[in-house]
């Protein structure tokens, strides 16, 4: 009998670990670089959180977990965080100050068919910006992500952060003569722009929206508007500002709660998408965006900004996706939180960065490795490796007794950056050799100052 | 509809959160001390890797996982991280060079009955030395765990890991009168020695191996035996080499395959666990270690060593368990690969810190708020802002546009250590002020200067 790991999971053995943790280092360094709390929640949740976010259709795409116990499942392992973050600032929602600025790296299981490549475990890394109506919110959110890209040697040719806004592409479309029930059916099909060729994407339109109709001039604007142009055109059909229709997908500032006597008055649209992109060259990234109105997010609970990232020149999955939400907290039984967040899986990353030829070598190192020079020495070897973990300094040595020649590759293999010999001079004056590995250089030195001073051993 | 976490489950508030990073911080670094690399596993494997090593009976005490399309459980979330372990182990059992010292935090559920304090989701610390048949990697592993409790200020004085051995103990035991056969069920009731009053437990014992039969005597021995005493009574009883009976449970070296020529002849018995005390010593851990022939553990599957940590003042779980196991990887169908190690919950641990007041305070802090003197000088401090987190620095600036007051008021709050104040100075001489927050000082400096100095700033 022998076992493997279930479909789809991965093990993750010592090497497979150190790259994601390189990578998990650079994700919460990144996140805290722009004063993100880190948090956490449980491995899964109440079905109905999920049901209440997605409908029934998602029941199928979820991992259901039940008590040893009990017939029903009522849980489900979350397949994404956004959820359980609703539900958690929804709990504290006047507690937290604001703005609410939070990362996350967790654990998530999807139910995907089995097929080769596809993960049904993975992680994500998550950044929300919450309980602040500013498109300054939007900007730094996506101002996080392309600081990741930067720290990891991805410049703004290798990767692009494409952005567009719900309720923008939705005004644009009403202008192009769909109504507003047409708008979602719409966004869907633009979904799949990318996917269908010219001729199957005319076809998938006449079917849901009449024979007569034709995507041709709708999709031609997408495809070579400036922002400027689609509020230009929005505006000019009378459909931009004031949420009509039933989209309720107004920017965030413009459908906020009444406001204070002393506050300023709430953003055009216009006013917000310029002063979003202002922030976006404020904070240093405007070159890794570019707006582009394709861009659509499959998930309907987005309000606001949408944007994804691509490689740009190589074809792949999107890279991480995001946007505003500002009805979230409401869904899950809270008061009004508006937010603003992105979400990026370890395995598109890992594959782009190794694409890219950015994968760092991850070979696992000690600083020191103790040896003796004689079997009689091993004792006060260990005391010596004992000592220096204590110090703080990470230590090994071997656990067989074997000459020193065979103990120094053991150390080499090891990738020990120092060793450090016990013989015949620690018990005669208190000395051991240190040798670097690196040069093969060495020196006597006496043990109770290189004791009191490890950290140079590190 | 208001949602809550399911029973039994964390939530991690930012707060909370890097508490946790804190204990995950020390016992990483703690396993990397000692040359221990970090790997991982899947949330949730097939059941039956969990039926094959405890039987039928854990069924009820685990997480049931099924896909979403399915009828059957197939799949549990992992109750411990050991079978992920052996199976891990067992496909490259040839490959991993030795000894093979792995540590993980990974997290796992288990379907405790609901109630107050008792989690069903935690995190535990796992610590493994394998592939060697010595009593060096015993010690080691204690070891471990000992040099967590030293750096995170728990002295000798407050806790106590206590050691037993499997065979030793069967030996003993054997000694006092009982067979073979009663050896297991007689672990079983010792290990509730201590939660019984001296009647009850004789109650139990006589219930259990006959009216005649007295466990006065024995538990006599098991309170007061040094190792010496329950070594030399063992040997005298014939019992302790050459795993005589049913136990099956040698300590490791004499129960390892035909050794080469050239190999040492194996251990005795007395040897090996001599050797074990005094590696406690080399490894300057001994005043954390005591003998204890009331450590059972209940897990079945260990073999040689058994160890717990308990705090020495504070009655509590234990902190810590672990021991030697060396027939996991052929249950799981792999080569026979010895193994020794233990988990650590994060519960227990932090409960126990929090008791003796070893908690850090951890407040969120970050290195730098940037100020604008002005609302004209806000897309100034904005790009200060983005240059310092290109540079590594930790920077946030306030999303209100408000009077210098309110901002250092802001800053403060924010545990930021400085703030840089971007204004007149700015514009005219390309300087800023950089205030420092822990006693309000401050010095105007070239922009530029500092940019290019930034760690001064972390």
């Amino acid at each position: 009998m022998k076992f493997q790991s279930p479909p789809g999971m991965r093990d993750f053995y010592p090497a497979d670990q150190r790259l994601q943790n390189w990578l998990f280092d650079h994700w919460r360094a990144a996140s805290l670089a722009f004063g993100c709390e880190e948090y956490e929640g449980p491995i899964f949740e109440f079905l109905d959180l999920y049901t209440v976010k997605s409908g029934a259709e998602i029941l199928t795409q979820l991992f259901h977990v039940r008590h040893g116990m009990s017939e029903d499942a009522k849980f489900a392992i979350r397949p994404e965080m956004t959820p359980t973050l609703a539900r958690m600032i929804a709990a504290r929602a006047n507690a937290l100050p604001r703005p609410i600025k939070w990362f996350t790296i967790p654990r998530m299981c999807r139910a995907e068919r089995q097929q080769r490549g596809r993960l049904r475990e993975f992680f994500q890394w998550n950044v929300d910006i919450l309980g602040v109506d500013d498109p300054l919110a939007d900007a730094e959110v996506i101002a996080v992500a392309a600081e990741f890209f930067r720290r990891v040697g991805v410049s703004a040719e290798d990767v692009v952060i494409r952005y567009s806004h719900r309720a923008l592409a939705a005004a644009v479309m009403r202008s192009f003569g769909l109504s507003a029930e047409q708008v979602e059916p719409a966004f869907t099909l633009i979904d799949r722009l990318d996917k269908l060729s010219s001729a199957d994407f005319a076809k998938a339109w006449s079917e849901k929206f009449g024979e007569s109709s034709s995507p041709d001039a709708l999709v031609e604007f997408l495809k070579n508007a400036t922002l400027e142009q689609a509020i230009d055109r929005a505006e000019a059909a009378g459909g931009l500002d004031g949420a009509k229709g039933g989209e309720a997908m107004a920017m965030s500032a413009a459908s906020s709660p009444a406001p204070k006597a002393d506050a300023p008055a709430p953003l055009t649209m216009r006013e917000s998408l310029m002063r979003f992109r202002q922030h976006l060259v404020d904070l240093g990234v405007a070159d890794y965006c570019a707006f582009d109105f394709r861009v659509i997010r499959g998930l309907a609970y987005y309000t606001g900004t949408i944007f994804e990232a691509y490689p740009r020149k190589i074809a792949s999955r999107a890279l991480l996706g995001g946007g505003r939400y500002d009805n979230l907290t409401e869904l899950v039984g809270g008061p009004r939180v508006p937010g603003v967040g992105f979400g990026s899986g370890d395995a598109p990353i890992l594959d782009f960065l190794r694409d890219l030829g950015k994968l760092p070598e991850t070979a696992a190192a000690i600083d020191v490795f103790v040896i003796d020079a004689d079997e009689r020495f091993f004792t006060a070897a260990m005391r010596v490796a004992s000592d220096l973990r204590r110090a703080g300094v990470n230590a090994e040595f071997s656990y067989k007794r074997q000459n020193l020649g065979k103990q120094l590759k053991q150390a080499t293999s090891r990738n020990a950056r120092k060793a450090i010999i016990v013989g015949e001079e620690f018990e005669k004056q208190g000395a051991v050799v240190v040798k670097h590995l690196s040069d093969g250089s060495q020196t006597v030195v006496e043990w109770e100052k290189l004791r009191s001073n490890a950290n140079y051993l590190r």
